[in-house]
């Protein structure tokens, strides 16, 4: 076991505190996220939309349960591991990690509500942040970068941009792109060659599904018990993506293309395929369907996903098809394996092959980032 | 295997040609829902909200699935067993099916967007109806009522009576019960109350999820592949309402209350059941979760589901919980297992103990409904 090599798929960067600050154009300074000292105590990122997110779940990595904090977190407290790159090659060596696939914290749910330049310039300054904080090492350090969901072109350009950033091998999309529109729809054809074309994958993180986004969803979880239920139902909110693009052809078009469904857990994912196969054996006649193949064979060559406690997922591993999965830590927020992931490999793969297990801890996603 | 009584926990009936003219009061007849021929041929009901639902994959048993068809299906075309109670019992013995649990296909997603005189007299109507239908047998005809999902009196006044109508062991909701609230909000808390005493279980009939639904869903679906994908997606859109009414304590308060998720398979519950578990585990301490038991005990006691084709879910059945599952055929939609619901049992149950497959096609549902 201790030969085993891992790569942990889905990680966070904690925004250096002073990211924003130092790389927007100074015009927009004063826009720009920025840490500020929390009424309550502790210190929270203030957002150009108006809200705040405080240091918590975020930046959990170390802590016990019952010591989590939504709020109330001081910079100082936090692990330097969450946001110095040196400091995080130490933190994944006492966890028995090899390399790790870093998302957004502060970014993670994109600037796309904001105006064009402004969200602009927050992407890209934290897209060559990232870029820098990987450039440490660039064969253990993998960044995802942040892609501008604004428009088409906007994000064509990024995705360009970043394709040629040291240590950036991924773009992050949220899981829809707008009320009126979803991932599979021709508009969006120009992002997944764009892709392709630059040798980046497209990740899906989790987040509030349609429907429970934005106001609506705010309101809504605010409910007793809401903020649960929320959290409970997190992990399916990748299934409108992989669905639109699978059915409407898009990896018959970029066969090189490759979607990763991000903290969205496997255990739903084989009866999703499961269900796409029988869709396509008893609906194509009447609904007309295009692909070149059953939809379930785009799994693990196209479609891949992380988990980080899985059981179900795990133990029916052949339904999700052994290539399409991914272990992840999710280092440093609540939900983390670390300082445990070797001790949660173990757990979650007694029962099944070394040869299962070492596709899924480190093959797949070696041959997704092209790590060797 | 002969010797094993299946009772199937989700089929359909299809309402009378003349249902809605015959049982309306005569003021609202014209607006009421009625059978017209369509210009494409075939026939399709004219409904109140001015769309039309054309004879077509509501009533497929029988066919092969080249020769399914989403319109152009004349009434005379179906078979008998879709409408008629006798002609029904003999397509159930044919199958090998002791029992069946009856829901509309009209009335599949309710009223609830109508006037609110004609929303109750149309779901009146068909109560009427299908409990006249169902006490042709009472053992083997389970009628699961319509609710009215436009407020809760309007949901309690008609839960209370048709929990006195012969035959009706059960009331439908839709998934979600509009825009701006969830099934886990305390203005429900008279209609758990309600079925709770009046012996009713509550059914979700999967349907478009919060955010594909109305004109939105619409305009989606029209995309290429979107008919697809929304057909892949519908299982899970139940998920919403079992983890806001488990969150927020409904089956604390009534705890006799059952909750039926339907057509949604079970291959990704043993998923949800098990994320509900963890988010207990790691997350109740800072969100102040309040629930007796942790959240994986409501499964089979309070929550239930139904599938009639998943080997993900019956290879996982202990993740679900082996007694929360109940067999269907989804008799005469297009995805149901008729004439072949002997097959399709002994093919998802061969490696499966005995004790499990009678729980899961018999006794579940027997507990559930009453049937002796």
């Amino acid at each position: 076991m201790a030969d085993l090599r891992i790569i942990s798929a889905d990680d966070h960067l904690q925004e250096a505190r002073d990211l924003w600050e130092k790389r927007v154009p100074a015009s927009l300074r004063d826009e720009a996220p920025h840490l500020i000292d929390l009424p309550d105590g502790g210190h929270g990122w203030a957002l150009p939309n108006g809200t705040t997110r405080p240091l918590g779940l975020d930046v959990m990595a170390g802590r016990s349960y019952e010591d989590y904090k939504a709020s109330g977190v001081d910079w100082d407290e936090i692990r330097p591991g969450c946001y110095d790159p040196h400091a995080r090659l130490s933190d994944m060596d006492i966890d028995g990690v090899h390399a790790t696939v870093l998302y957004p914290n502060v970014g993670l749910f994109g600037f796309n509500d904001l105006r064009h330049d402004l969200a602009m310039a927050c992407i890209r300054a934290y897209n060559d942040h990232l870029s820098e904080f990987c450039a440490t090492d660039e064969n253990r350090l993998i960044g995802v970068a942040l892609t501008p969901a604004l428009d088409p072109e906007s994000a064509v350009s990024e995705i360009e941009r970043v394709g040629k950033l040291p240590g950036i091998r991924g773009a992050l999309l949220p899981v829809f792109p707008g009320e009126n529109s979803w991932w599979g729809d021709p508009e969006f054809e120009p992002l997944w060659a764009a892709a392709q074309a630059n040798g980046l994958s497209i990740s899906f993180h989790i987040g509030p599904p349609r429907g429970l986004a934005g106001e609506t969803g705010k309101a809504l979880r605010s409910r007793p018990g809401g903020t649960e239920a929320v959290i409970n139902l997190l992990p399916m909110s990748t299934a409108e993506a992989l669905a639109t693009m699978l059915w409407s052809g898009v990896f018959d078009r970029y066969p090189e293309l490759k979607v990763i469904s991000v903290e969205s857990g496997i255990g739903w994912l084989g009866y999703f395929r499961e269900r796409a196969n029988e869709v396509y054996e008893r609906h194509r006649h009447w609904a007309h369907t295009d692909l070149k193949e059953e939809p379930g064979n785009y799994f693990g060559r196209n479609i891949f996903a992380t988990f980080e406690s899985d059981a179900a997922g795990v133990q029916m591993r052949h339904l999700v098809g052994v290539e399409t999965i991914l272990w992840s830590s999710d280092y440093p927020h609540s939900d983390t394996t670390w300082p445990h992931s070797r001790e949660n490999i173990d757990k979650h793969f007694k029962d099944a092959p070394d040869e299962d297990k070492r596709k899924i801890v480190f093959d797949n996603a070696a041959r997704v980032y092209g790590i060797s």
